[in-house]
C-alpha cells in the first residue's frame, strides 16, 4: 500500500504569522521515521468552508490526513465538527474523555464551564488518543481506507500524544510488525565533518540502525534508529552500532538524548562528591550561570569571581600584579593563577578559570578567539588548555564554557 | 478587490521535517501588515507533478500566490520551470541577473559552473526582485489578474528581498498609496493583561495606527503600525499614539524595536560614565553574563562575585556572619550588604545584588520566588526591592535579572 500523508494545521494564528507551524515539522520527522511519506502540509484558518475545501482536496490526493488544532472548547474550534460534516459521521460523547475533563478541573481547582464538555465529543467509531497534558482528546478513524487523525494544537499536548499513542496507532493499523527505537549520541570537541569522515564507512554500510548526523552549537549528534519486531533485538542493534562508532570517536562522546555537557559535569561532581568554583573573565559568568541553572547546584558549586578587569583580578581574586604585568591577563600563567586562587579562596575541591579574547577586538594583543582554560584540583599541578576558536563573540564564549565542562569531565573521570 | 493570498513553500526538506516553515510565518506577518488576507499555506516537495497540482489548486481559490524556494541552480530547483509550464509563459534570460550572478562569483573568488546560469532565467514579462544576499533573483508577474511572486528559499535571502522589493511591488501593484511604518514599544514590570486594561480604550478606538500587544519572557511589546501616503504624517501618527499610551504606562516603557533591558542599561552607564559590579546568589552569574554579552562591556562592568553559598558570601564577599545568622541569606539586610560590599571591593560606582529562592525548593524557609535586589550607589542609602515571582526556576532567575536592569535604569535616570 502506497501511503500518501498530508498534514493539515487549523488555526488563523498561523495565517497571521503569530506562530510558526512547528507541529508540521515535528510530525514530519516522526512520520519519516515510521516510513510514511508526507506529500503536503496545508494550513487553513478557523473557517469552516475553507477547512471543508481543504479536507476535500486532501481526500483526493492523500490517504492519511493528520489534523492539528481546533479541538478546544471555544466556538472557533471547529475541526471535529467540520470533519464530521464532510465525512457524514456523527459526533458522540466519549464517557472516559468527559470524566477526564471533569477530573482536570477538579485537580486544578477551577470551575468547569459548559463549553468544556464539547471537548469530549468524538467522531463516531474513532479510536481515542489520550491527552495526558491537556483536556481535549485526540482521535483516529478509518473510513473507507482513509485514515483521519485529529490532534490538539498546543505542541505541549500534541507531541506527547503522538509519541505515546499516535505512533502506535499507525504501527498497529498499518500492520508494521517492527518496533522503532531511536537513540541520540552526543559529541563535543570534534567537528561534524571530521566525525562523519571518521565513521563514513559505518554510515554508508548501515541500514539498520540508520545513522543521521546533525551539528548545532559546537556539538555534533548522531541519531541512530533501529527497527525490529523484537524490541530487545532493536536495542541490541543500537548497542552494537554505538560500540562500533565509539570505538573510533568515543573520546568525544559525552552522553545520550537531550543531556548537556554541564548536566553531565553536574552528575559527575555529585557522584564524586567534589565541589567547584570558577574564575571567569571572557565568559563573564556564563559557566556559573550554566551550572546554577540545574536544581541542587548548591551541593557542588560554591561560587565564582567574574574578574572582568585586571583590577578585580588583583584585588578580589588576588592574582599577582607581577603575573599580569609579565604575562598579561590572556596567558597560561594568569589562567593557572586564577584557577588556583578561586579554589583556595572558596575552599573548593576544584577551581576552573576562563580568560581570553571574545572579540570583537583583540585583547592585550591576543587575537580574537584565543582562550586559556585552567583547572586546579589541589595537590596535582593545574591543567591549562589553550584554544583558538573562531566565530562570534557569543559563539566563542559558549564554546569556551563547553570546553571547560568537557575538560572537567575528562579529568574527573580519571580520578578515583 | 478582495485579495486572497496563498503561500506555497517548495522543498522536500520541509516535508521531512528537517526545517520549519519560518518563511510562511514571516510572509504572513508582512502580508497582514500590508492588509492582504492569507487564506492558505501549502508545502509541497521538489516534485514537478505535485507542485503543478498545488499551483492549479491555488489558482482556483486565491488571486495572489507567493512561492518560496526552488530558485537555485540544482536540478531539484524547479519552481520557475513548473510555473512557466502551468502558465504557458516562457523562461528568458535576464541580462542584469546574469551579470549579477557572474559578479557574485568574481567577488567570492569562486569558479562559476554552468548550472548557475539557470538562476538568471525568469518568467517572461516579470518584474525582477533583486537578491542582495544571494544569486537567484526573485520575480513577480501578473497574468490575467492573478499575481505570482517567486522568492528564494533561504530566509537570509528571502526576507530582505521581500522587505526591500516585494512589499513595494504589492503596494504599487495594488495601488496602495500608503506608506506602512511600524514601531515596537517595549515594556517591563507590567503584565500583559494589566497593560491592555490600562489602554483598552486607546486600542479599541484606534485604527491608524493599529496597536498589537504581545507578551514574551516577562516583557510586553506593543506594535504600532501606521499607514499614510506621506511618510512624515505616518511618523507623526505613531508619535501621537505613542505619547497617548506612554502618558498612562510610560513608567514601564524602556525602549524601541529589538532592544533589551540590559542593552539600555549598558547605554545609560556609558552615557553617565558609571561603572558597576554585581553580587549574585540566586541568579548565579546571569546578570554578569548578560552585561558582558555586549561589546565594550569592560568600560562599564568591573566584575562580580557569585556567592552561591553562605561561605562565599562571608569569606570572599565579606558579608558579616551576624547578618547571615540574624536575617538569613534571603533577606533585605543581606541583599543590602552584598550590594555595598561588591561596590567597595571592586571600587565601582554602583553595586547590585541578587538573593532569593529560585526553586524548586524553598531556601532558608523563604518560599520559591522570593527575591531581594539591592542597589548601592555610594553616598546615598541603598535601595532594596522585594519581589514575589511565580514560575519556573529559569523564569524566576531571568525575571530577577530583568528587574535588576529595570531598577538600575530608573535610578540612573534620576541622577545627574
Amino acid at each position: 500500500m502506497n501511503i500518501r500523508t498530508e498534514i493539515i494545521a487549523v488555526g488563523s494564528e498561523l495565517l497571521l504569522g503569530q506562530i510558526v507551524n512547528s507541529n508540521a515539522q515535528f510530525l514530519s520527522q516522526e512520520l519519516a521515521e515510521l516510513g510514511l511519506s508526507v506529500y503536503y502540509h496545508t494550513v487553513v484558518g478557523d473557517n469552516p468552508s475553507r477547512l471543508e475545501s481543504a479536507i476535500n482536496n486532501a481526500k483526493e490526493r492523500s490517504n492519511v490526513i493528520i489534523f492539528t488544532g481546533g479541538l478546544g472548547p471555544t466556538k472557533d474550534d471547529l475541526t471535529k465538527e467540520t470533519i464530521s460534516k464532510v465525512l457524514g459521521r456523527e459526533l458522540t460523547f466519549d464517557v472516559e474523555a468527559l470524566e477526564s475533563i471533569e477530573r482536570y478541573f477538579t485537580q486544578t481547582k477551577r470551575i468547569m464551564s459548559e463549553n468544556n464538555k464539547k471537548q469530549a465529543l468524538v467522531i463516531d467509531g474513532s479510536y481515542i488518543l489520550k491527552n495526558d497534558y491537556g483536556m481535549a482528546p485526540g482521535m483516529a478513524v478509518d473510513i473507507d481506507g482513509m485514515i483521519y487523525m485529529l490532534l490538539p494544537g498546543p505542541p505541549s499536548e500534541m507531541k506527547p500524544m503522538f509519541e505515546n499513542y499516535g505512533r502506535e496507532y499507525f504501527q498497529t493499523k498499518l500492520g508494521f510488525q517492527d518496533k522503532i527505537i531511536s537513540r541520540v549520541l552526543r559529541y563535543f570537541g570534534i567537528g561534524e565533518s571530521q566525525l562523519e569522515t571518521d565513521i563514513q564507512d559505518i554510515i554508508d554500510g548501515q541500514t539498520n540502525p540508520t545513522i543521521a548526523p546533525l551539528a548545532a552549537d559546537g556539538e555534533v549528534t548522531l541519531r541512530l534508529t533501529a527497527k525490529h519486531k523484537d524490541e530487545h533485538i532493536a536495542q541490541k542493534l543500537l548497542n552494537e552500532t554505538e560500540k562500533r562508532i565509539n570505538d573510533r570517536v568515543g573520546e568525544f562522546f559525552y552522553g545520550y538524548e537531550q543531556t548537556t555537557l554541564v548536566h553531565e559535569l553536574n552528575k559527575l561532581l555529585m557522584k564524586k562528591g567534589k565541589t567547584i568554583s570558577a574564575a571567569e573573565s571572557l565568559t563573564g559568568g556564563m559557566f556559573s550561570e550554566y551550572i546554577t541553572s540545574l536544581d541542587g547546584a548548591s551541593q557542588i558549586f560554591k561560587g565564582s569571581i567574574v574578574s572582568y578587569t585586571n583590577e578585580v583580578k588583583e584585588q578580589i581574586l588576588k592574582v599577582q600584579k607581577r603575573t599580569l604585568e609579565q604575562f598579561g591577563a590572556v596567558s597560561e600563567e594568569c589562567a593557572r593563577e586564577m584557577a588556583e586562587q578561586i579554589r583556595k579562596l572558596s575552599k573548593s575541591d576544584i577551581g576552573i578559570s576562563f580568560t581570553g579574547a571574545a572579540g570583537p577586538q583583540p585583547h592585550e594583543g591576543q587575537p580574537v578567539g584565543t582562550v586559556f582554560i585552567a583547572i586546579s584540583m589541589g595537590d596535582q599541578n593545574s591543567n591549562v588548555f589553550k584554544l583558538n576558536l573562531a566565530g562570534s563573540r557569543k559563539g566563542i564564549r559558549v564554546r569556551s564554557v563547553k570546553y571547560g565542562c568537557h575538560y572537567l569531565v575528562k579529568l574527573l573521570n580519571e580520578i578515583e
